[in-house]
């Protein structure tokens, strides 16, 4: 069963701190496995690379197929069902003309001092984008990374996706043909990580690696960060309901459950000031859980993770929100606009009855990767900024110097940098 | 003597990927030490950091000490040299213009489906800024941290700052008051870190932390990565040069020896297309170390990493710097803004003679906090923006709904969440 918590009993405090403290990630030791197989891709490159995917993928490539080509991915496009097809194309379309606002400005101004300043946005040279094999290979995660790097103008853009046993989700073909993705590889797991970060032979380098992946993924992107660029490491998917009783307890069920399908891990919380609506709301998933493919999944999650909270007012739901900082968060109250607008932490929110977050994970236009585990605290969800970087810039002319030049120098020599210093005056005494 | 390359030579290309791929980082085992530090901060508390503060940093300190108060702070600041003091408020107030420039808009749109959407930018709730002690106290670095957190408008802006034996510099005190700070406390290393991403009975936890240390705070600051966020792990500074034979060589010398001056693993690069400049910079570079207070570290750095790269063409260099992605870049040739828009992975970029890059190490206005190690390639400066995080906002109506669902509904069932595709068809059936 579910923790069910309500704001009146006496451990409140100590019972919601239990909920924000629990962990969900199972830890695995995978950090030396993966630390040897990056060596050997850089030692040993394509080989490397060959014989792990021979290994784990059960695989045979070589060199020349290590690459899918244009004609393979027309194929695979032609294999898939039309409307989904059809449907892969209106996300694309929404999630392109979104992320088209994201675009950053560059600016130029001369201040009162004469000084020149400003910045200068440019995108990332080339970007890795992982994408997952196997029952996690969405290509709606592939149309989330791919189209934000395009729109942002980086010139390359490369997706590793392992084919285990040779098979790969043709959905996954197209849609990284649909977001202009430039070079595809079948390769996958900590290696893939590895090429993508230091090159071999026959994949150039990237300069950034996106996308989720499993244990040994994740411990390869936190292994080569530094090295090149990383986006977050992705915990469990998790949704935050906000409902008071004018909510649909059916929806909201349905809801809970679309998140704990994802994984045993996933969390599903209610928050509501109706113990009404929150009764109706446990009997209707426990209803639907039966008629559901993935029930096992989201029945474990919904038992080990799963929250329902009733609250003497809604006044105290944005504190509760901003200490849980929810991936998605839906708020289904009479007025969602004024519900959100006391909530600081949340990766993104879906207002109102009718903006289930499955909208928002297809077809909405909004980015689908969001800060988890809380950290919707610090971070944003992936838009154009993570695929490009800004410069900024600085001109004096010899009066500017004149006039800051002193300054400069009295701190560079309290900071005890008198060549700091002596690359102003030097200059001072030539002006 | 520092490596010295010309474009024309036969193994140029191979000299270059070795002057890219040398490491100026000293790898200390740390990583266990830190883990147990941060266990027992996490523990034990303010016991803990205690106990560190009197072994590492020989001070014993209180739960009621741990604080410095803002009489201690007064103090110090009256204690400061005034011409300092003036320098860093007109320092730090060119910094908060500079960056108020920097606020990020929301947006909320509709449409043409009758979509809602927008993002909202909020301040990150608490941050924490590590400001090192002993001789890395840079007070011109808390302000390069603080002001634009303040900018942000981050509520609760906490300093962490060791004081070894006691002893602290007022000037970083004043300018953590300057730049609006909330509370100071006088501790360091993995301790401070553990204590920030963790809390303790007296200190809060924050959400994010940010500032240079040493190989300790960095190991700290990799370990809480996710529990908090963190900016960049800066590595050694480094400053490129780029020049034809218009520039002054007296100056460049000075410049590439300020870089030196930093640390012994601080990198100094020239490219110019003039060799005579180039033995010029050489031999002023060298006239110049004679007189310097810190003559060991910037000439063992410049001995040790220093390069002086000679091209028969300036057209040449545009590549180079972009394989270099320098963290700070000089350009001093006749037309600076055109090689400066060839040139896509740097820092901040310096134009002209008279932009020593120590101005915009102080007083300039943009920030010095910029990526290091190359990682120009894929991340920017502080600023602004690391201080906030954007959310996402979707609204759909029933005949939004009833237009976008079953798009989704055809995705959610070609990724096999079933659950996803019912939470559409659930509100759809209703419509």
């Amino acid at each position: 069963m579910p923790v069910r918590l309500t704001s009146t009993q006496a451990d409140f405090a100590a019972a919601f701190a239990a909920l924000l403290a629990a962990k969900r990630e199972i830890s695995e030791d995978v950090d030396t496995v993966v630390r040897g197989i990056i060596e050997a891709v850089v030692a040993r490159g394509d080989a490397a690379l060959i014989d792990y995917t021979a290994r784990f993928d059960r695989l045979t490539l070589s060199a020349e197929t290590l690459r899918i080509g244009a004609d393979e991915i027309a194929t695979a496009e032609a294999l898939c069902d039309p409307r989904a097809l059809a449907a892969l194309e209106l996300a694309a379309q929404r999630i392109r003309a979104f992320h088209e606002r994201q675009r950053p400005s560059d600016l130029r101004f001369t201040d009162h001092a004469g000084v020149e300043l400003g910045w200068r946005w440019t995108a990332i040279e080339a970007v890795g984008l992982y994408v997952p094999g196997g029952t996690a290979a969405y290509p709606s995660s592939v149309l989330m990374n791919a189209i934000p790097a395009k729109v942002a103008g980086c010139p390359r853009l490369v997706v590793a996706v392992p084919s285990p046993g040779g098979a790969l989700n043709p959905l996954v073909l197209a849609a990284a043909k649909l977001a202009g993705v430039d070079e595809v590889y079948r390769i996958g797991g900590a290696q893939a990580i590895a090429a993508l970060a230091y090159g071999t032979a026959t994949i150039a380098p990237v300069a950034k690696i996106t996308g989720p992946g499993n244990a040994y993924v994740a411990a390869a992107k936190r292994r080569v960060f530094g090295h090149v660029g990383i986006d977050m490491i992705a915990g469990p998917s998790e949704v935050l309901v906000i409902a008071d009783d004018s909510a649909n307890p059916d929806w909201i069920a349905a809801d809970l459950l679309a998140q704990a399908e994802h994984d045993t891990a996933s969390q599903s919380i209610l928050i509501t000031d109706s113990p009404d609506l929150a009764d109706a709301v446990e009997r209707s998933l426990a209803r639907q859980l039966e008629t559901l493919p993935r029930a096992d999944i989201a029945g474990a999650s919904w038992r080990d993770f799963g929250a329902v909270i009733t609250l003497a007012s809604l006044d105290e739901a944005p504190a509760l929100a901003d200490r849980l900082a929810a991936e998605h968060l839906e708020i289904i109250t009479r007025d969602a606009d004024a519900m959100a607008a006391r909530i600081r932490n949340a990766g993104a929110i879906f207002l109102g009855g009718h903006t289930p977050e499955a909208i928002g994970d297809y077809v909405g236009g909004s980015n689908h990767v969001l800060p988890t585990a809380r950290s919707a605290r610090f971070s944003s969800g992936l838009g154009v900024l993570d695929f490009m970087k800004r410069t900024s810039i600085l001109r004096c002319g010899p009066e500017q110097l004149a006039a800051l030049g002193p300054a400069a120098i009295a701190l560079g020599e309290a900071e005890g940098l008198a060549a700091h210093a002596r690359s102003v005056s030097i200059r001072s005494n030539s002006v």
